[in-house]
């Protein structure tokens, strides 16, 4: 029997995407093969390939512009490969810290250049976002960076800085997909795809084309985007598999209305759960209302000594994967687009019959 | 129907492998989830991962001193990783040169430091290993870096190179698992797991413990061996599925027998091929006899303008991947460890009625 899963990443796929890749591991549409299997510069992966970019850029209406790059390594080395492909001759870039994972971000970018922290809310333990009129800026950066939904705190943009001229780059790793983003407004997305896009071991990165050819003379060649971008995103072998099941989730996607319509369902989802949390005693939120994740909900006992006792209880009605990360401890619940509703109602019925039992 | 796949990468996988995957896709183990949505420091996937790297040094015989680190990124990551990690203050690497992977690596590692070739048999198109006593190492390289087996050109160490004191790296990726090795003359292994270990987005790395903590301060921290190391290769999410996608394969190639049990028979496949080709004037293969792969069979028709017809007819067969890279032109089988010794009976037995009909 399948679980609810609320993992933060990888995390629960949508089951009709695991069907599918299951029936079609022995032999992909008649090509006799498994795609785990294929010459990346065969025909049939090579189909697959355009698919998923195509209906990447219909799902999120990627301009023209901007490249599409299919990499690896996950957001962590991004955070190294940002400044690696962006600084342009600059030695300062500007990060705004909302949390653990833009904590990493900075300390990685610093063997690069010089970071200025233009923005934290590490002051009230990462439970707001800072408001960009609070912003302070460098004149000079190469680019702004943020983490527009962090994992950990459970804490995430719901709005889009706006940084005039200077690029702005999100990881968008623990909520792309999961609601309408305006492109345009960004010089460089980049994503692991372990949360709403499939499975680890593939990167995301959207990059406007005016940014793809500033790379230092350092960067491994995978990694120069626009080496990338003329090879198509095979200068190495891809991940050819992690491309495949990433397809497979957007065309369940598009199967669900698009992106507009799974925000809605994700807006739904995450309201359940809020609106229990803000009527009870017994468990809390601590981030600012306007600045919470609809992806990843974080909770406490109010009595920590019960922790392990309301782990244990959603286990046993087939609820994981619901401990904090241990950078910060209580619970977490992530719900990503492939979590349906009925797991986050059950888990608000288990949270209120603990609380009943235990309050 | 499954078609013998002569890819050089990725390439066929064992059918159990395969057939075990799908299985076990929506529900691995009673877990209720699929290996693809497990958290990758929950138990399920922990203890997945520690049966991988077991099952590796034991298929392998790693000694203890080694670490073995799984990142992802492929040998092309590594030709920047490499001289990255490995430098230790030096300005100078030795490589030798016998194809177009070499030539990769060479070309890559010159952003890094200077690159003596040691050796070269491009004075004869790469169809040869040359012999080590001809090889002019600089007293004060950081590694020496060889290529043991050349995908492309079809080329193989039939030999492990002595370099004394000066630590020894092989790009391994397109023949590690299909004989038995000696770890212990290496300082380094790495390989692509596209070929014999699995499916791409995963790349094996196999270090002596002294050469772990190098890297320059410029290496992302996710390519830094030592911090990798000391993380269990979990400072990024690792490619899990691929990780699991190994692992079967090691199963397998246990249930095979082990490492010895399958060189014999790659040796055997691999003599079919060869025995034919030395025995026609239709056909024609270069590379001096004791430098021969087992894994990628190269070869030329004599007339090339049938070269199409030649793989029309193999692929109404149900034989596809033979037409050699597009870097040298001409013909190659792949004929790694999955490759069942019936699909390489079956391509000589095409290729002999191929020439009887156009000979």
């Amino acid at each position: 029997m399948r679980v609810f899963n609320f993992s933060a990443g990888p995390a629960v796929l949508p089951e009709p995407v695991l069907q599918k890749a299951a029936a079609e591991m022995l032999d992909w549409h008649g090509s006799g093969m498994s795609v785990m299997e294929m010459s990346h510069r065969g025909k049939e992966f090579i189909s697959i390939a355009e698919k998923v970019e195509a209906d990447l850029r219909a799902l999120l209406a990627i301009p023209t512009h901007y490249k599409v790059l299919f990499l690896q390594g996950g957001a962590i080395a991004d955070n190294a490969l940002v400044p690696m492909n962006l600084l342009r001759g600059r030695s300062v870039a500007d990060y705004v810290n909302t949390g653990e994972w833009s904590k990493k971000s900075i300390k990685e970018a610093g063997k690069y250049c010089a970071v200025n922290v233009a923005a934290s809310s590490e002051d009230k333990k990462f439970t707001y976002v800072p408001a960009q009129d609070t912003w302070k800026l460098s004149s000079d950066a190469a680019y702004v960076h943020v983490c527009t939904n962090e994992t950990i705190g459970g804490l995430e943009y719901q709005w889009t800085p706006d940084t005039g001229e200077l690029p702005l780059v999100a990881d968008m790793s623990s909520h792309i997909l999961s609601r309408v983003i305006e492109v345009s407004k960004y010089g460089v997305i980049y994503a692991g795809a372990q949360k709403n896009a499939g499975s680890a071991g593939l990167t995301l990165v959207i990059v406007r084309d005016d940014l793809l050819d500033c790379a230092l003379p350092i960067t491994p060649s995978v990694f120069h985007w626009k080496e990338q971008s003329a090879a198509e995103s095979m200068l190495n072998t891809p991940a050819t598999y992690a491309i495949y099941i990433a397809g497979l989730v957007f065309e369940w996607l598009q199967a669900q209305g698009g992106i507009a319509a799974i925000e809605r369902r994700n807006i739904a989802k995450a309201q359940l759960l809020y609106d229990y949390l803000d009527h009870t005693q017994f468990y809390a939120n601590g981030v600012r209302k306007e600045d919470r994740s609809r992806m990843n909900v974080v909770f406490r006992l109010s009595d920590e000594t019960l922790d392990e006792a309301f782990l244990k209880g959603a286990k046993e009605r087939g609820m994981v994967q619901l401990k904090g990360h241990r950078a910060v401890g209580g619970m977490r619940a992530s719900i990503y687009n492939a979590m349906p509703v009925e797991g986050v109602r059950a888990l608000v019925e288990y949270m209120q019959d603990f609380e009943q039992r235990n309050g």
